[in-house]
């Protein structure tokens, strides 16, 4: 059951989160100290670790929510050309791709968040296991995504959709990476990265 | 032609870069001051001034050359195994794959290098153009191997060798920087990544 108590806590992570988003663009992962955090969303550093135990945390959390947004951008696309009768029998699945991928918003933001926490990760192995479980739940929900797809359009994998969905995770990942440094504003990136994705779909169907 | 002045010089780089990855590898990239690596290789500022521009120059020719070396390796064991006669038609390539990946190092060193500079890289668009124009020189080696391979197994590319091979160096990252953060030896790096590159490449290749 929700209480007030319950919404009023998640108000409070959310703001957090919000405000560590902001901080996080403005000056990266060192600069953005638990101070500059509760100053931008106007708590209390007894406010922030009542909710968080670290800035670690803190930034897993966010990065976390950024991937779960993407997932659900991702699965509403898909629900939405599912219901104009996009996945039947004898679609394209590039052109798919491409009609999933330009739904999506700036990925620019949970990119740069990834890379940065990634250091983290390779240098700390208790927060890389963090890492890599929140991950594998990403790549489940991705999994489910591909199933239903694959269920309803009568396509036909040539991997079990889990390892599709990796595979798919570290190449979006990848080539995300390589458009922003290369200066891509965010219509590229999804454009550039559908591409790619595109190609990688072809050669996980069964032709 | 190589001149005792040429040899110099270029002993002088290799010592900074030698001294880099070490002073790298105890402190990471923000604390591998030019001066640490100065002090490290036994060289002035000047010294290194006359050879690099910057840190941030050194860093990128040191993450070129860990590269270099990681493709050289896989071209001399691909050319081992085509001695043997391991190249010949009917060869299976999952196993292939595992084969020369077992014959590499540490990639651990490499993957943490990539993903600190990739982050300035990201930062700095002048400096992601460099990093971008190193990576398509090592995509072109690495398509230029699989191009070898494929013609002497008669196995057959569903994608241009240009592009497998980017797939491939994106995986390959991909994987090792997972298991980089799940705490896994050099010898399990290259076993986990191997799998992953062996599904890849059964993608890769029409049946």
């Amino acid at each position: 059951m929700t209480t007030p108590a319950t919404r009023s806590r998640e108000n409070t992570r959310a703001r957090l989160l919000d405000a560590a988003a902001q901080v996080f663009a403005e000056v990266g992962l060192d600069g953005a100290s638990v101070e500059a955090v509760c100053d931008r969303a106007g708590f209390t550093r007894g406010a922030f670790y009542s909710n968080f135990e670290s800035k670690d945390e803190l930034f897993l959390m966010l990065a976390g929510s950024v991937a779960e947004q993407r997932v659900n951008a991702v699965r509403t696309r898909v629900d939405e050309i599912a219901a104009d009768g996009g996945l039947s029998e004898g679609c394209d699945p590039v052109e798919l791709v491409q009609q999933i991928m330009d739904a999506g918003g700036d990925d620019r933001l949970g990119v740069m968040l990834m890379s940065e926490i990634r250091i983290r990760a390779l240098r700390d192995q208790q927060f890389g296991a963090a890492y890599l479980a929140q991950e594998r739940e990403m790549v489940s929900s991705i999994a489910i995504i591909i199933t239903d797809i694959v269920s309803v359009s009568s396509l036909e994998l040539r991997v079990p959709a889990e390892e599709a969905a990796r595979m798919l995770m570290i190449i979006w990942e990848g080539m995300t990476v390589r458009g922003a440094m290369a200066g891509q504003d965010s219509g590229q990136l999804r454009h550039t990265s559908g591409e790619e994705l595109g190609r990688l779909v072809q050669l996980l169907l069964a032709e």
